[in-house]
């Protein structure tokens, strides 16, 4: 039997098949999400990203009552630092010297295996939750991230996490090259720039929904309640 | 001997190796910069993307002269359509018929082969310059765009072409997490949107250059006649 909701979305509402839907939440890393971290370095408030982690709680306690697909991302590299570009390492014409990999309060800045470089404990994955490690911005380049969805059948992403623009933007573009249907959660997702969040969501939805849909975690929330009532 | 230049960039100047740099230009395409295409067809007013073709036209010549290599691209489809996903074709909960394939002045729309498909006159690609034929946003999913700058042992990318916000953005993403250090050159890029265009490139060369640097073609073309001189 087919479990379909219709979810109230912009620019239009739409119906997906739960069982063909993954709940994707990107980067939801202490490098990112508290101070001391890759994103604190940078000159960043990362508080304003705490705004997050409550809405992606609630979209995924509903998901994982329904059994659906949950898939965790994590920007980092390899301890030897063989997957980092020296173009990410150090910008051309910095003076600075490269932060990736050097020792912070949470250990070696973007480093796998590091105290940082792991999810925060609110959003935790669950056993049996793939958890995809990924060299750079966008979630599909140089990961197994699609042959997970194609293995699995999936047809659509329910996308959550952060930074709005730099990750969850990467991602969106390159699932919906693939053929995905992208639904952005706007309160699951976050950035340190106000703008950079409201102007990327409005460009993802704009000309039709040109790149993703967009809606939030009420919207989600509510219509996938109705299949387990 | 290695040639190289300083060039103006935001957010710092820094040096690149002409022999490693290409010019790329996407999608200046009758669909999406003439009236009668795919991107009139949407609602847009396509005369917005006209003032880009000037500035890459004289960029275009400078990176001639020095023997640059030069690469276009051109999103559209297979006459019989089989690269197009059913999601961009007709997107979801829509009520609207799909328009990709469906005929229209300049033939059939975002087709390849036909009169709307192919780059503008102002800027035709010459005899030996690669043309990337693409199903989707980004120049590299789906295409042999990186194995040819591999090839061409490319490590800096100097990116034209429309829209900004999605197809230059996708582009300049992919580009990123692959390692190449990309340079987007402002005033040859354009959207349908004033807003997304000045956005994208804030963006883009925010926290550092995050995902690029941004320059214009004054000052591309100022440190590349340098050379030349």
């Amino acid at each position: 039997m087919t479990r379909t909701v219709t979810v109230q979305m912009e620019p239009q509402a739409a119906p997906i098949d739960i069982d063909r839907t993954a709940v994707i939440i990107i980067d939801m890393q202490r490098d990112f999400l508290q101070p001391g971290g890759f994103g604190e370095s940078l000159g960043n408030d990362v508080s304003k990203l705490q705004r997050a982690v409550e809405p992606c709680q609630k979209v995924l306690a509903v998901a994982r009552e329904l059994g659906m697909l949950v898939i965790h991302t994590r920007e980092g590299h390899l301890p030897d630092l063989t997957d980092l570009h020296p173009f990410k390492l150090q910008r051309p014409g910095s003076s600075h010297a490269g932060l990736i990999g050097t020792e912070g309060p949470m250990g070696r800045i973007m480093v796998r295996g590091e105290v940082g470089h792991d999810i925060v404990p609110e959003l935790y994955p669950k056993p049996g939750e793939p958890v995809i490690d990924k060299p750079g911005k966008g979630s599909f380049s140089s990961t197994a991230l699609e042959c997970i969805l194609r293995a699995k059948d999936i047809s659509t992403l329910l996308v959550c996490g952060v930074t709005t623009e730099i990750c969850v933007n990467s991602t969106i573009r390159e699932a919906n090259d693939r053929g995905f249907f992208c639904i952005c959660i706007g309160d699951c997702c976050a950035s340190y720039f106000d703008e950079f969040h409201e102007m990327t969501l409005k460009m993802m939805k704009a000309q039709g929904g040109i790149l993703a849909y967009v809606t939030d975690s009420k919207s989600i929330c509510d219509s996938l309640k109705s299949l387990s009532s």
